[in-house]
Order: structure tokens, then sequence, then C-alpha cells
């Protein structure tokens, strides 16, 4: 009784491992993990919609449902979205972002297609799509995002290959883990590549709400409907696990009807609906007019970590040390001289008590780059980052010191 | 952009849409549905720990949860399986049985690989494990289960064909959609032959707290270990769906620790973790004591129902109608003469504010038997399955008539 190869060749996150051993160290700042803060969490509020959902609601939430979802939480979808002419059709309510990315690549790879994602990227994503049947290649991404002649190149390679591109994988608001958010321009070309190729666009949007400063852009999926009246080359996916919190296993995918049809089929065989509790709890948060206050609450709390994680930085880290300047978020990305390799540092900094993730970690396999680090601002406190961020200063500029003297590995 | 093949070629079950059409009709009686009665949803019980689960506990289960399951959850499971020597590491918390289904399938299934199932089966099932890779192929059964000569001969025959056959797929209690229980003596048989031919054995057990009459039989994995001390060849998959209702996306799987960890990867890429607000509630219900009674409290309410329908089938069928007579769970099945074909009944039925499934759904595809059909004694009240029962019988008695009469298509 053997196992399949596919589970027995598939590749873990290492993220979850990385961050379980910065973990119950007494003293530890981390800038590692990808949590929320629990402060942020609305207990009260949800928790009373929890119990309505079961007490009022329980003989239609406790039952089967939809597999496209609690007609309830999907006319607030519908509200919240806003887009002109969506229909309840063309959205299906998930389990969470992992789970619309799951069924939307089983959907459409067969063994041996290529998905195209940016490089960096989330690396819990990536696997997802492995999982799902995929060989993932990266496309070289700066400061705006994918950078499109690179897209045209990586689709022309694939083609001389007689490897068939499905779709592009981009986290294009506040990336995870760079912090980068595409810009408008960039967002119009790749979506003019994409056409062209006749390729999908899988637009993965967790963080949009997390603005803190500046202004937003329109997503990937309205400029396409804007300008080409394309309702089908662009595949919205959100979240709640930024806004109400992770452990409710949570989100949603606007597609295409026919799309969303097969991606149900996949719900149907995957998990048969997603919590019905869960669905309509979040609906009636919504429809209460709890959502909103609550996304401005995030923002307030999360605004002075960022702003002092930038300071910070700019305050301790020494020369030849660059990172991003995200306008909203979770993360931002840092890069340090190229000899240095952050995988080494990530063991020494554990030792002085502050941790991060190398940003190796984040690279489809092949193109890794040694010298960049994720940084996690919403889980520690303003202190905890003024501090923490000093300490990695030190130990980077004793890297750089090591490196110029020749003792590094 | 192209679906991929599988999404193409998948199969639906057919259940939801042969459900979906009896629905709303005015006066409509209905033996179709698989669903639970809403009367036994815990609702108020059930909310209060809800809340709690998001006031009190919230810090905990709003935020990232373990893939493998809540820990408290799984405390409150390992309590309630007693299964001596089993860890928490044995056990994996599912988004209901149809998850615990189709990771299992996906960490052992590569494509082309076989699956065998009882034939009747729950096509529900049948079609997460076709969509996860597997070609199903049924084995008779008969009023005690599986019959151990066809699964030999069945092995055989894959063998010769070079088809690998991965594992058995099993409902032994109260059976979707037969009712039948599988015997002890049958249980015994059956792990032999999966013995010696290295195939697993998914227990799928969502009935077996369902029992109104009699007395229950050790699971497949109880007799595995106290005959072989085998943990490995069965896995044993349970729900909370017939129990606190199938809106709580709730089940789990116990099985050895490397397939654990293997399904617990697939878990980490389709969902990352089941809704972790959930599992607290289901862990509080169970730890306050409020499972037992609600167990209790189904069995009395189910029960009448079950007695109403085998003394109301005993009262109206005609003579050439056979059914099974479960002592538990929420169908029985029923087989008219050969000639008749109950898809075509159902549209009279439906007419005739009668609704039940035509067998022919049950069977993997190519071994339909046309003359069968599968009654549901949950939804309906006791009134309503007398008056149905009496509908469907004037029914077949016509059907046989016509075609004693030659008047049959």
């Amino acid at each position: 009784m053997n196992y399949s190869q596919t589970t027995l060749t598939m590749k873990s996150s290492m993220i979850r491992e990385l961050v379980a051993i910065t973990k119950g160290v007494p003293g530890m700042i981390s800038f590692a993990g990808g949590f929320p803060n629990p402060v942020t969490f609305p207990r009260e509020s949800l928790s009373e919609e929890y119990r309505l959902a079961v007490d009022e609601d329980g003989a239609d939430t406790l039952q089967y449902g939809a597999s496209e979802g609690d007609e309830q939480l999907k006319r607030e979808l519908l509200k919240l979205e806003n887009e002109p002419g969506l229909t309840p059709n063309e959205i299906l309510v998930t389990a969470g972002a992992t789970h619309a990315i799951y069924m939307y690549t089983r959907t459409f790879v067969d063994p041996g297609d290529v998905v195209l994602s940016e490089s960096p990227s989330f690396l819990g994503s990536l696997v997802a799509i492995e999982a799902a049947g995929a060989e993932v290649l990266g496309v070289d991404s700066d400061n705006e995002g994918i950078i499109p002649a690179r897209l045209g190149e990586r689709l022309e390679e694939c083609h001389r290959l007689n490897k068939r591109v499905k779709f592009l994988y981009v986290i294009p608001e506040f990336q995870n883990p760079t912090g980068i958010t595409t810009s408008e321009a960039r967002r119009l070309e790749i979506i003019a590549v994409a056409r062209e190729y006749g390729i999908g666009i899988l637009e993965d949007n967790p963080y949009g709400q997390l603005r803190y400063f500046g202004t937003g852009i329109p997503s990937f999926r309205t400029l396409a409907r804007e300008k080409y009246n394309d309702r089908h080359t662009v595949t919205l996916v959100k979240s709640f696990s930024k806004i109400l919190g992770p452990g409710i296993r949570m989100g949603y995918m606007i597609s295409d009807e026919r799309t969303i049809s097969h991606c149900c089929s996949w719900m149907q065989k995957t998990t048969v609906t997603v919590d019905c509790v869960s669905q309509r709890a979040v609906a009636r948060f919504i429809a209460a007019g709890k959502l909103e206050p609550q996304i401005t609450r995030i923002r307030d709390y999360y605004r002075p970590q960022l702003q002092a994680m930038l300071d910070a930085l700019q305050k301790f880290m020494p020369a030849n040390v660059s990172w991003t300047r995200p306008e909203g978020g979770m993360f931002l990305w840092m890069e340090v001289p190229e000899k240095i390799n952050t995988d080494e540092v990530f063991v020494k900094a554990r030792e002085l008590k502050v941790a991060y993730l190398p940003g190796s970690k984040f690279y489809p396999s092949g193109s890794e780059h040694y010298n960049t680090m994720r940084l996690n601002f919403s889980y520690p406190t303003v202190e905890q980052i003024w501090i923490g961020v000093e300490r990695l200063a030190g130990l980077i500029t004793q890297a750089i010191q090591e490196v110029s003297n020749g003792q590094s590995r």
C-alpha cells in the first residue's frame, strides 16, 4: 500500500517549520510569522453574530448548504464588491484563499501545465498550486511588480518548450513577501500580455484592505473589465483572514460564470460546502455594518507599526542594505549585500532573540536569492519593532564586516 | 485558456440535482434527500459554545490554527474514540467526511489507480474519489455487506489487468444507500483479504451513532487491531454531520501516524486548517457533556420514523417488492420487479407528490440496477411517512400491472 507520487514528492512551504522554531523562546522578538495581531480580532462583536447564526438561523445554517455559498453572505459580498453587473453566479465562497487557489488550479491545470508567478512570491500558495498538478515558474519582478517584458519572454520560452501556461498568479497589493504594490501601468501591461497569450490571471488580494498610507489602485479585474470589457481573464480572490481572523476559513473568488461553476464542482468534491455557520456569522457581521469600523480599527492599529519599522530601519541599518517601503499590508522585504546568506544569519538571529524569514523560502525552486529577508510588522509591538530592528541591524553589520574580512563561509 | 481534462470529464453525483427538483413543490412528501431533520439540531446549546469559542477563546480560535486540528478538539475525540494506545498524531480533524475521503485518496492514488467500493454505494463519495484521480470499481454486496469472494475476484482481475488497487471504500453501518450493516464475520473476512493483497480499507462511518434497535458491531478498525495488531490497514472516518448538523463541516480520520501526516499535508494545500471557531465550539460542546444527550435525543426522534416506514411498507407494498430492514441510520433500500425502471417512476411520483432517489444513481458506472430505490426516513414526519409510502405503493402497484400488461416502455 504505497502513497501516491504526488504525495511523496510534494513540497512543504517550510514557512510553518521556520516560524515554529522561533516560537516559545523567552524574550524572542519575531518578525517571522504572517499572523495578524490578535488584539485586532473583533471577538465580542463577532461572537454575538455566531450565537445568532446558530440560535436564530440554525435550521438553515446547521443543515446542508449550497456549495455555491450562503445566499445571505453572497448578497453582502456583492454589495461590498460593487462590481457593475456582477451576479451571484460569478462569486463563490471558499474556505479561505488557499482553498480558492487550489480549486482554481484544479479547474485549469492538467499534469505538466505551467503556472507563472511573481518571483519571489508566497510559497504557501505556490506549493498548493504545485500540489494541484502544475509546474510553477517565476517571473522576475521589480519595485513595480512583474516586469512585462520578462513575462513575455517566459511565455515565449514555454511555447518553444511546448509547455502550456494556464495562468499567472499575482499578489498585486502589499505583496507577500515583498510588500510591493503593482503599479496601474504595470497592471495594464500585464493584462495585455495575458490576453495576447490567452492565459488567465489569478489575482490574490488578501491585504488590499490593509492600506495605511496613500491611495488605492484599481484591481486587475476592474482594469480588465473597464478597458476590454473582459470578465474572464482575471479571477479575483479575497479573504477575511487579515480582517476578521485566519481561524475562520473564509474567502471568495470572483470570475466568469463557467469558471465559478467548475470551481463549485471542486468545492463539492473537496469539502461539499464552506462551514455554513461561519458563512452566516460573517454575513451577519457585514450586514450589521460592523465590517467598515473593523477595517478602520485594524488600519489605525497597524499604521504606527509599519511606520516604526520604516523609521527603525532608517535609523539602524548599515549602508548597502535596502528595503521596500510598502503603504500597507503586513510585510516588507530587505536586501543585504549579495555575499551574505540570510539562511545562515537566521540561526545567529535566533540566538540573539530576533527572528525573520529568510527570503530564499519565497522563490520557485532554482531561482533563490539568499541575500533577502521578509520582515513582518503586524504581530510585534512598536517597542518590540525598535528593539528587534536594532538587534537585526547589529547582526547584519557584523555579517558585512565578516564578509569584507573574508571570514564568511 | 482551457479547463483541465479532469474538470471537464468529472461526474456530478446527480443526487443534488434530483433532490433539488423535488423541493418547493407544495404538498410534496420527500424520501429523496439525505438531510437530518432540523428539529434535531441542538441550536440553543451549541450557539452558546460558539459564542464562547469566539468571545473567550478568540485570541486562539481566530488566529491561524494547526493543520493537524485544534488540540482541545483532538483531546475530546481521543476520549470519545477510546481506542487503546491512540495518540493525537493518529487523528486528523477534517472539514467533514468528504474532505477526509478526498485527502485520503490524494494521499494514496496516482492516476489510473483503482479504488474498490460496495455496489451500490454513496455516489457523493465515489465522485470525490474519482475527482482525486482514481478509477472506482464496484464489488457486489448482499444483505451482510461486500461478498468477500467477489472482492477477491475483483482484486485478481485488477492484478491480471495490471491495475493497482489502492484501497477499498466501505460504509459499514446503515450504509448509504442500502441501510445495510456489514456483519462482524464479513468484516473479519474482508480485513483478511485486504491484508493478503496489501490494500487499505477506508471505513466511512457517518451513521454509526444513529442506532435505534439492536446492538453495535466492532468497527473494521477495532477488529484489525484486535485480531492482527494492525493499525495501518484500516483508516476510520467519522463525521458530526448527522449528530450536530451538516452545515458545520466537521469530521475526523484515524489512521497510522504517517498516513495522517501525509493527509495533513493535503490539508495545508486544500484549506490550511478546518474552521477553527467551529472546531473549538464542537470541542466545548463535547467537553460540556452535551454530546451524549444529543445522540440519545436524535435516536429517540428517528426511531419511530424508521418504525413507521417499516410498518407502512409492510402494510402497503405489493408482493414482489422487497426492502432492507436497517436498525439505524437514515435510509432503506427497496427492490421492485426487474422490469420496472425507477428512473421513470420517479417522474410520475413527483406528479403524485412523493419523492425518492432512483437506485441507479448509486452504482459505479456500468453496473446500474434500475429496479432499486433509496428511501430516506429521517426528514419526513411519521404522518408523512404513512401517506408517502401509500402513494408510492400505489404507483408501484400500477407499474407492476403495466409491466404485466406489456405497456411499459
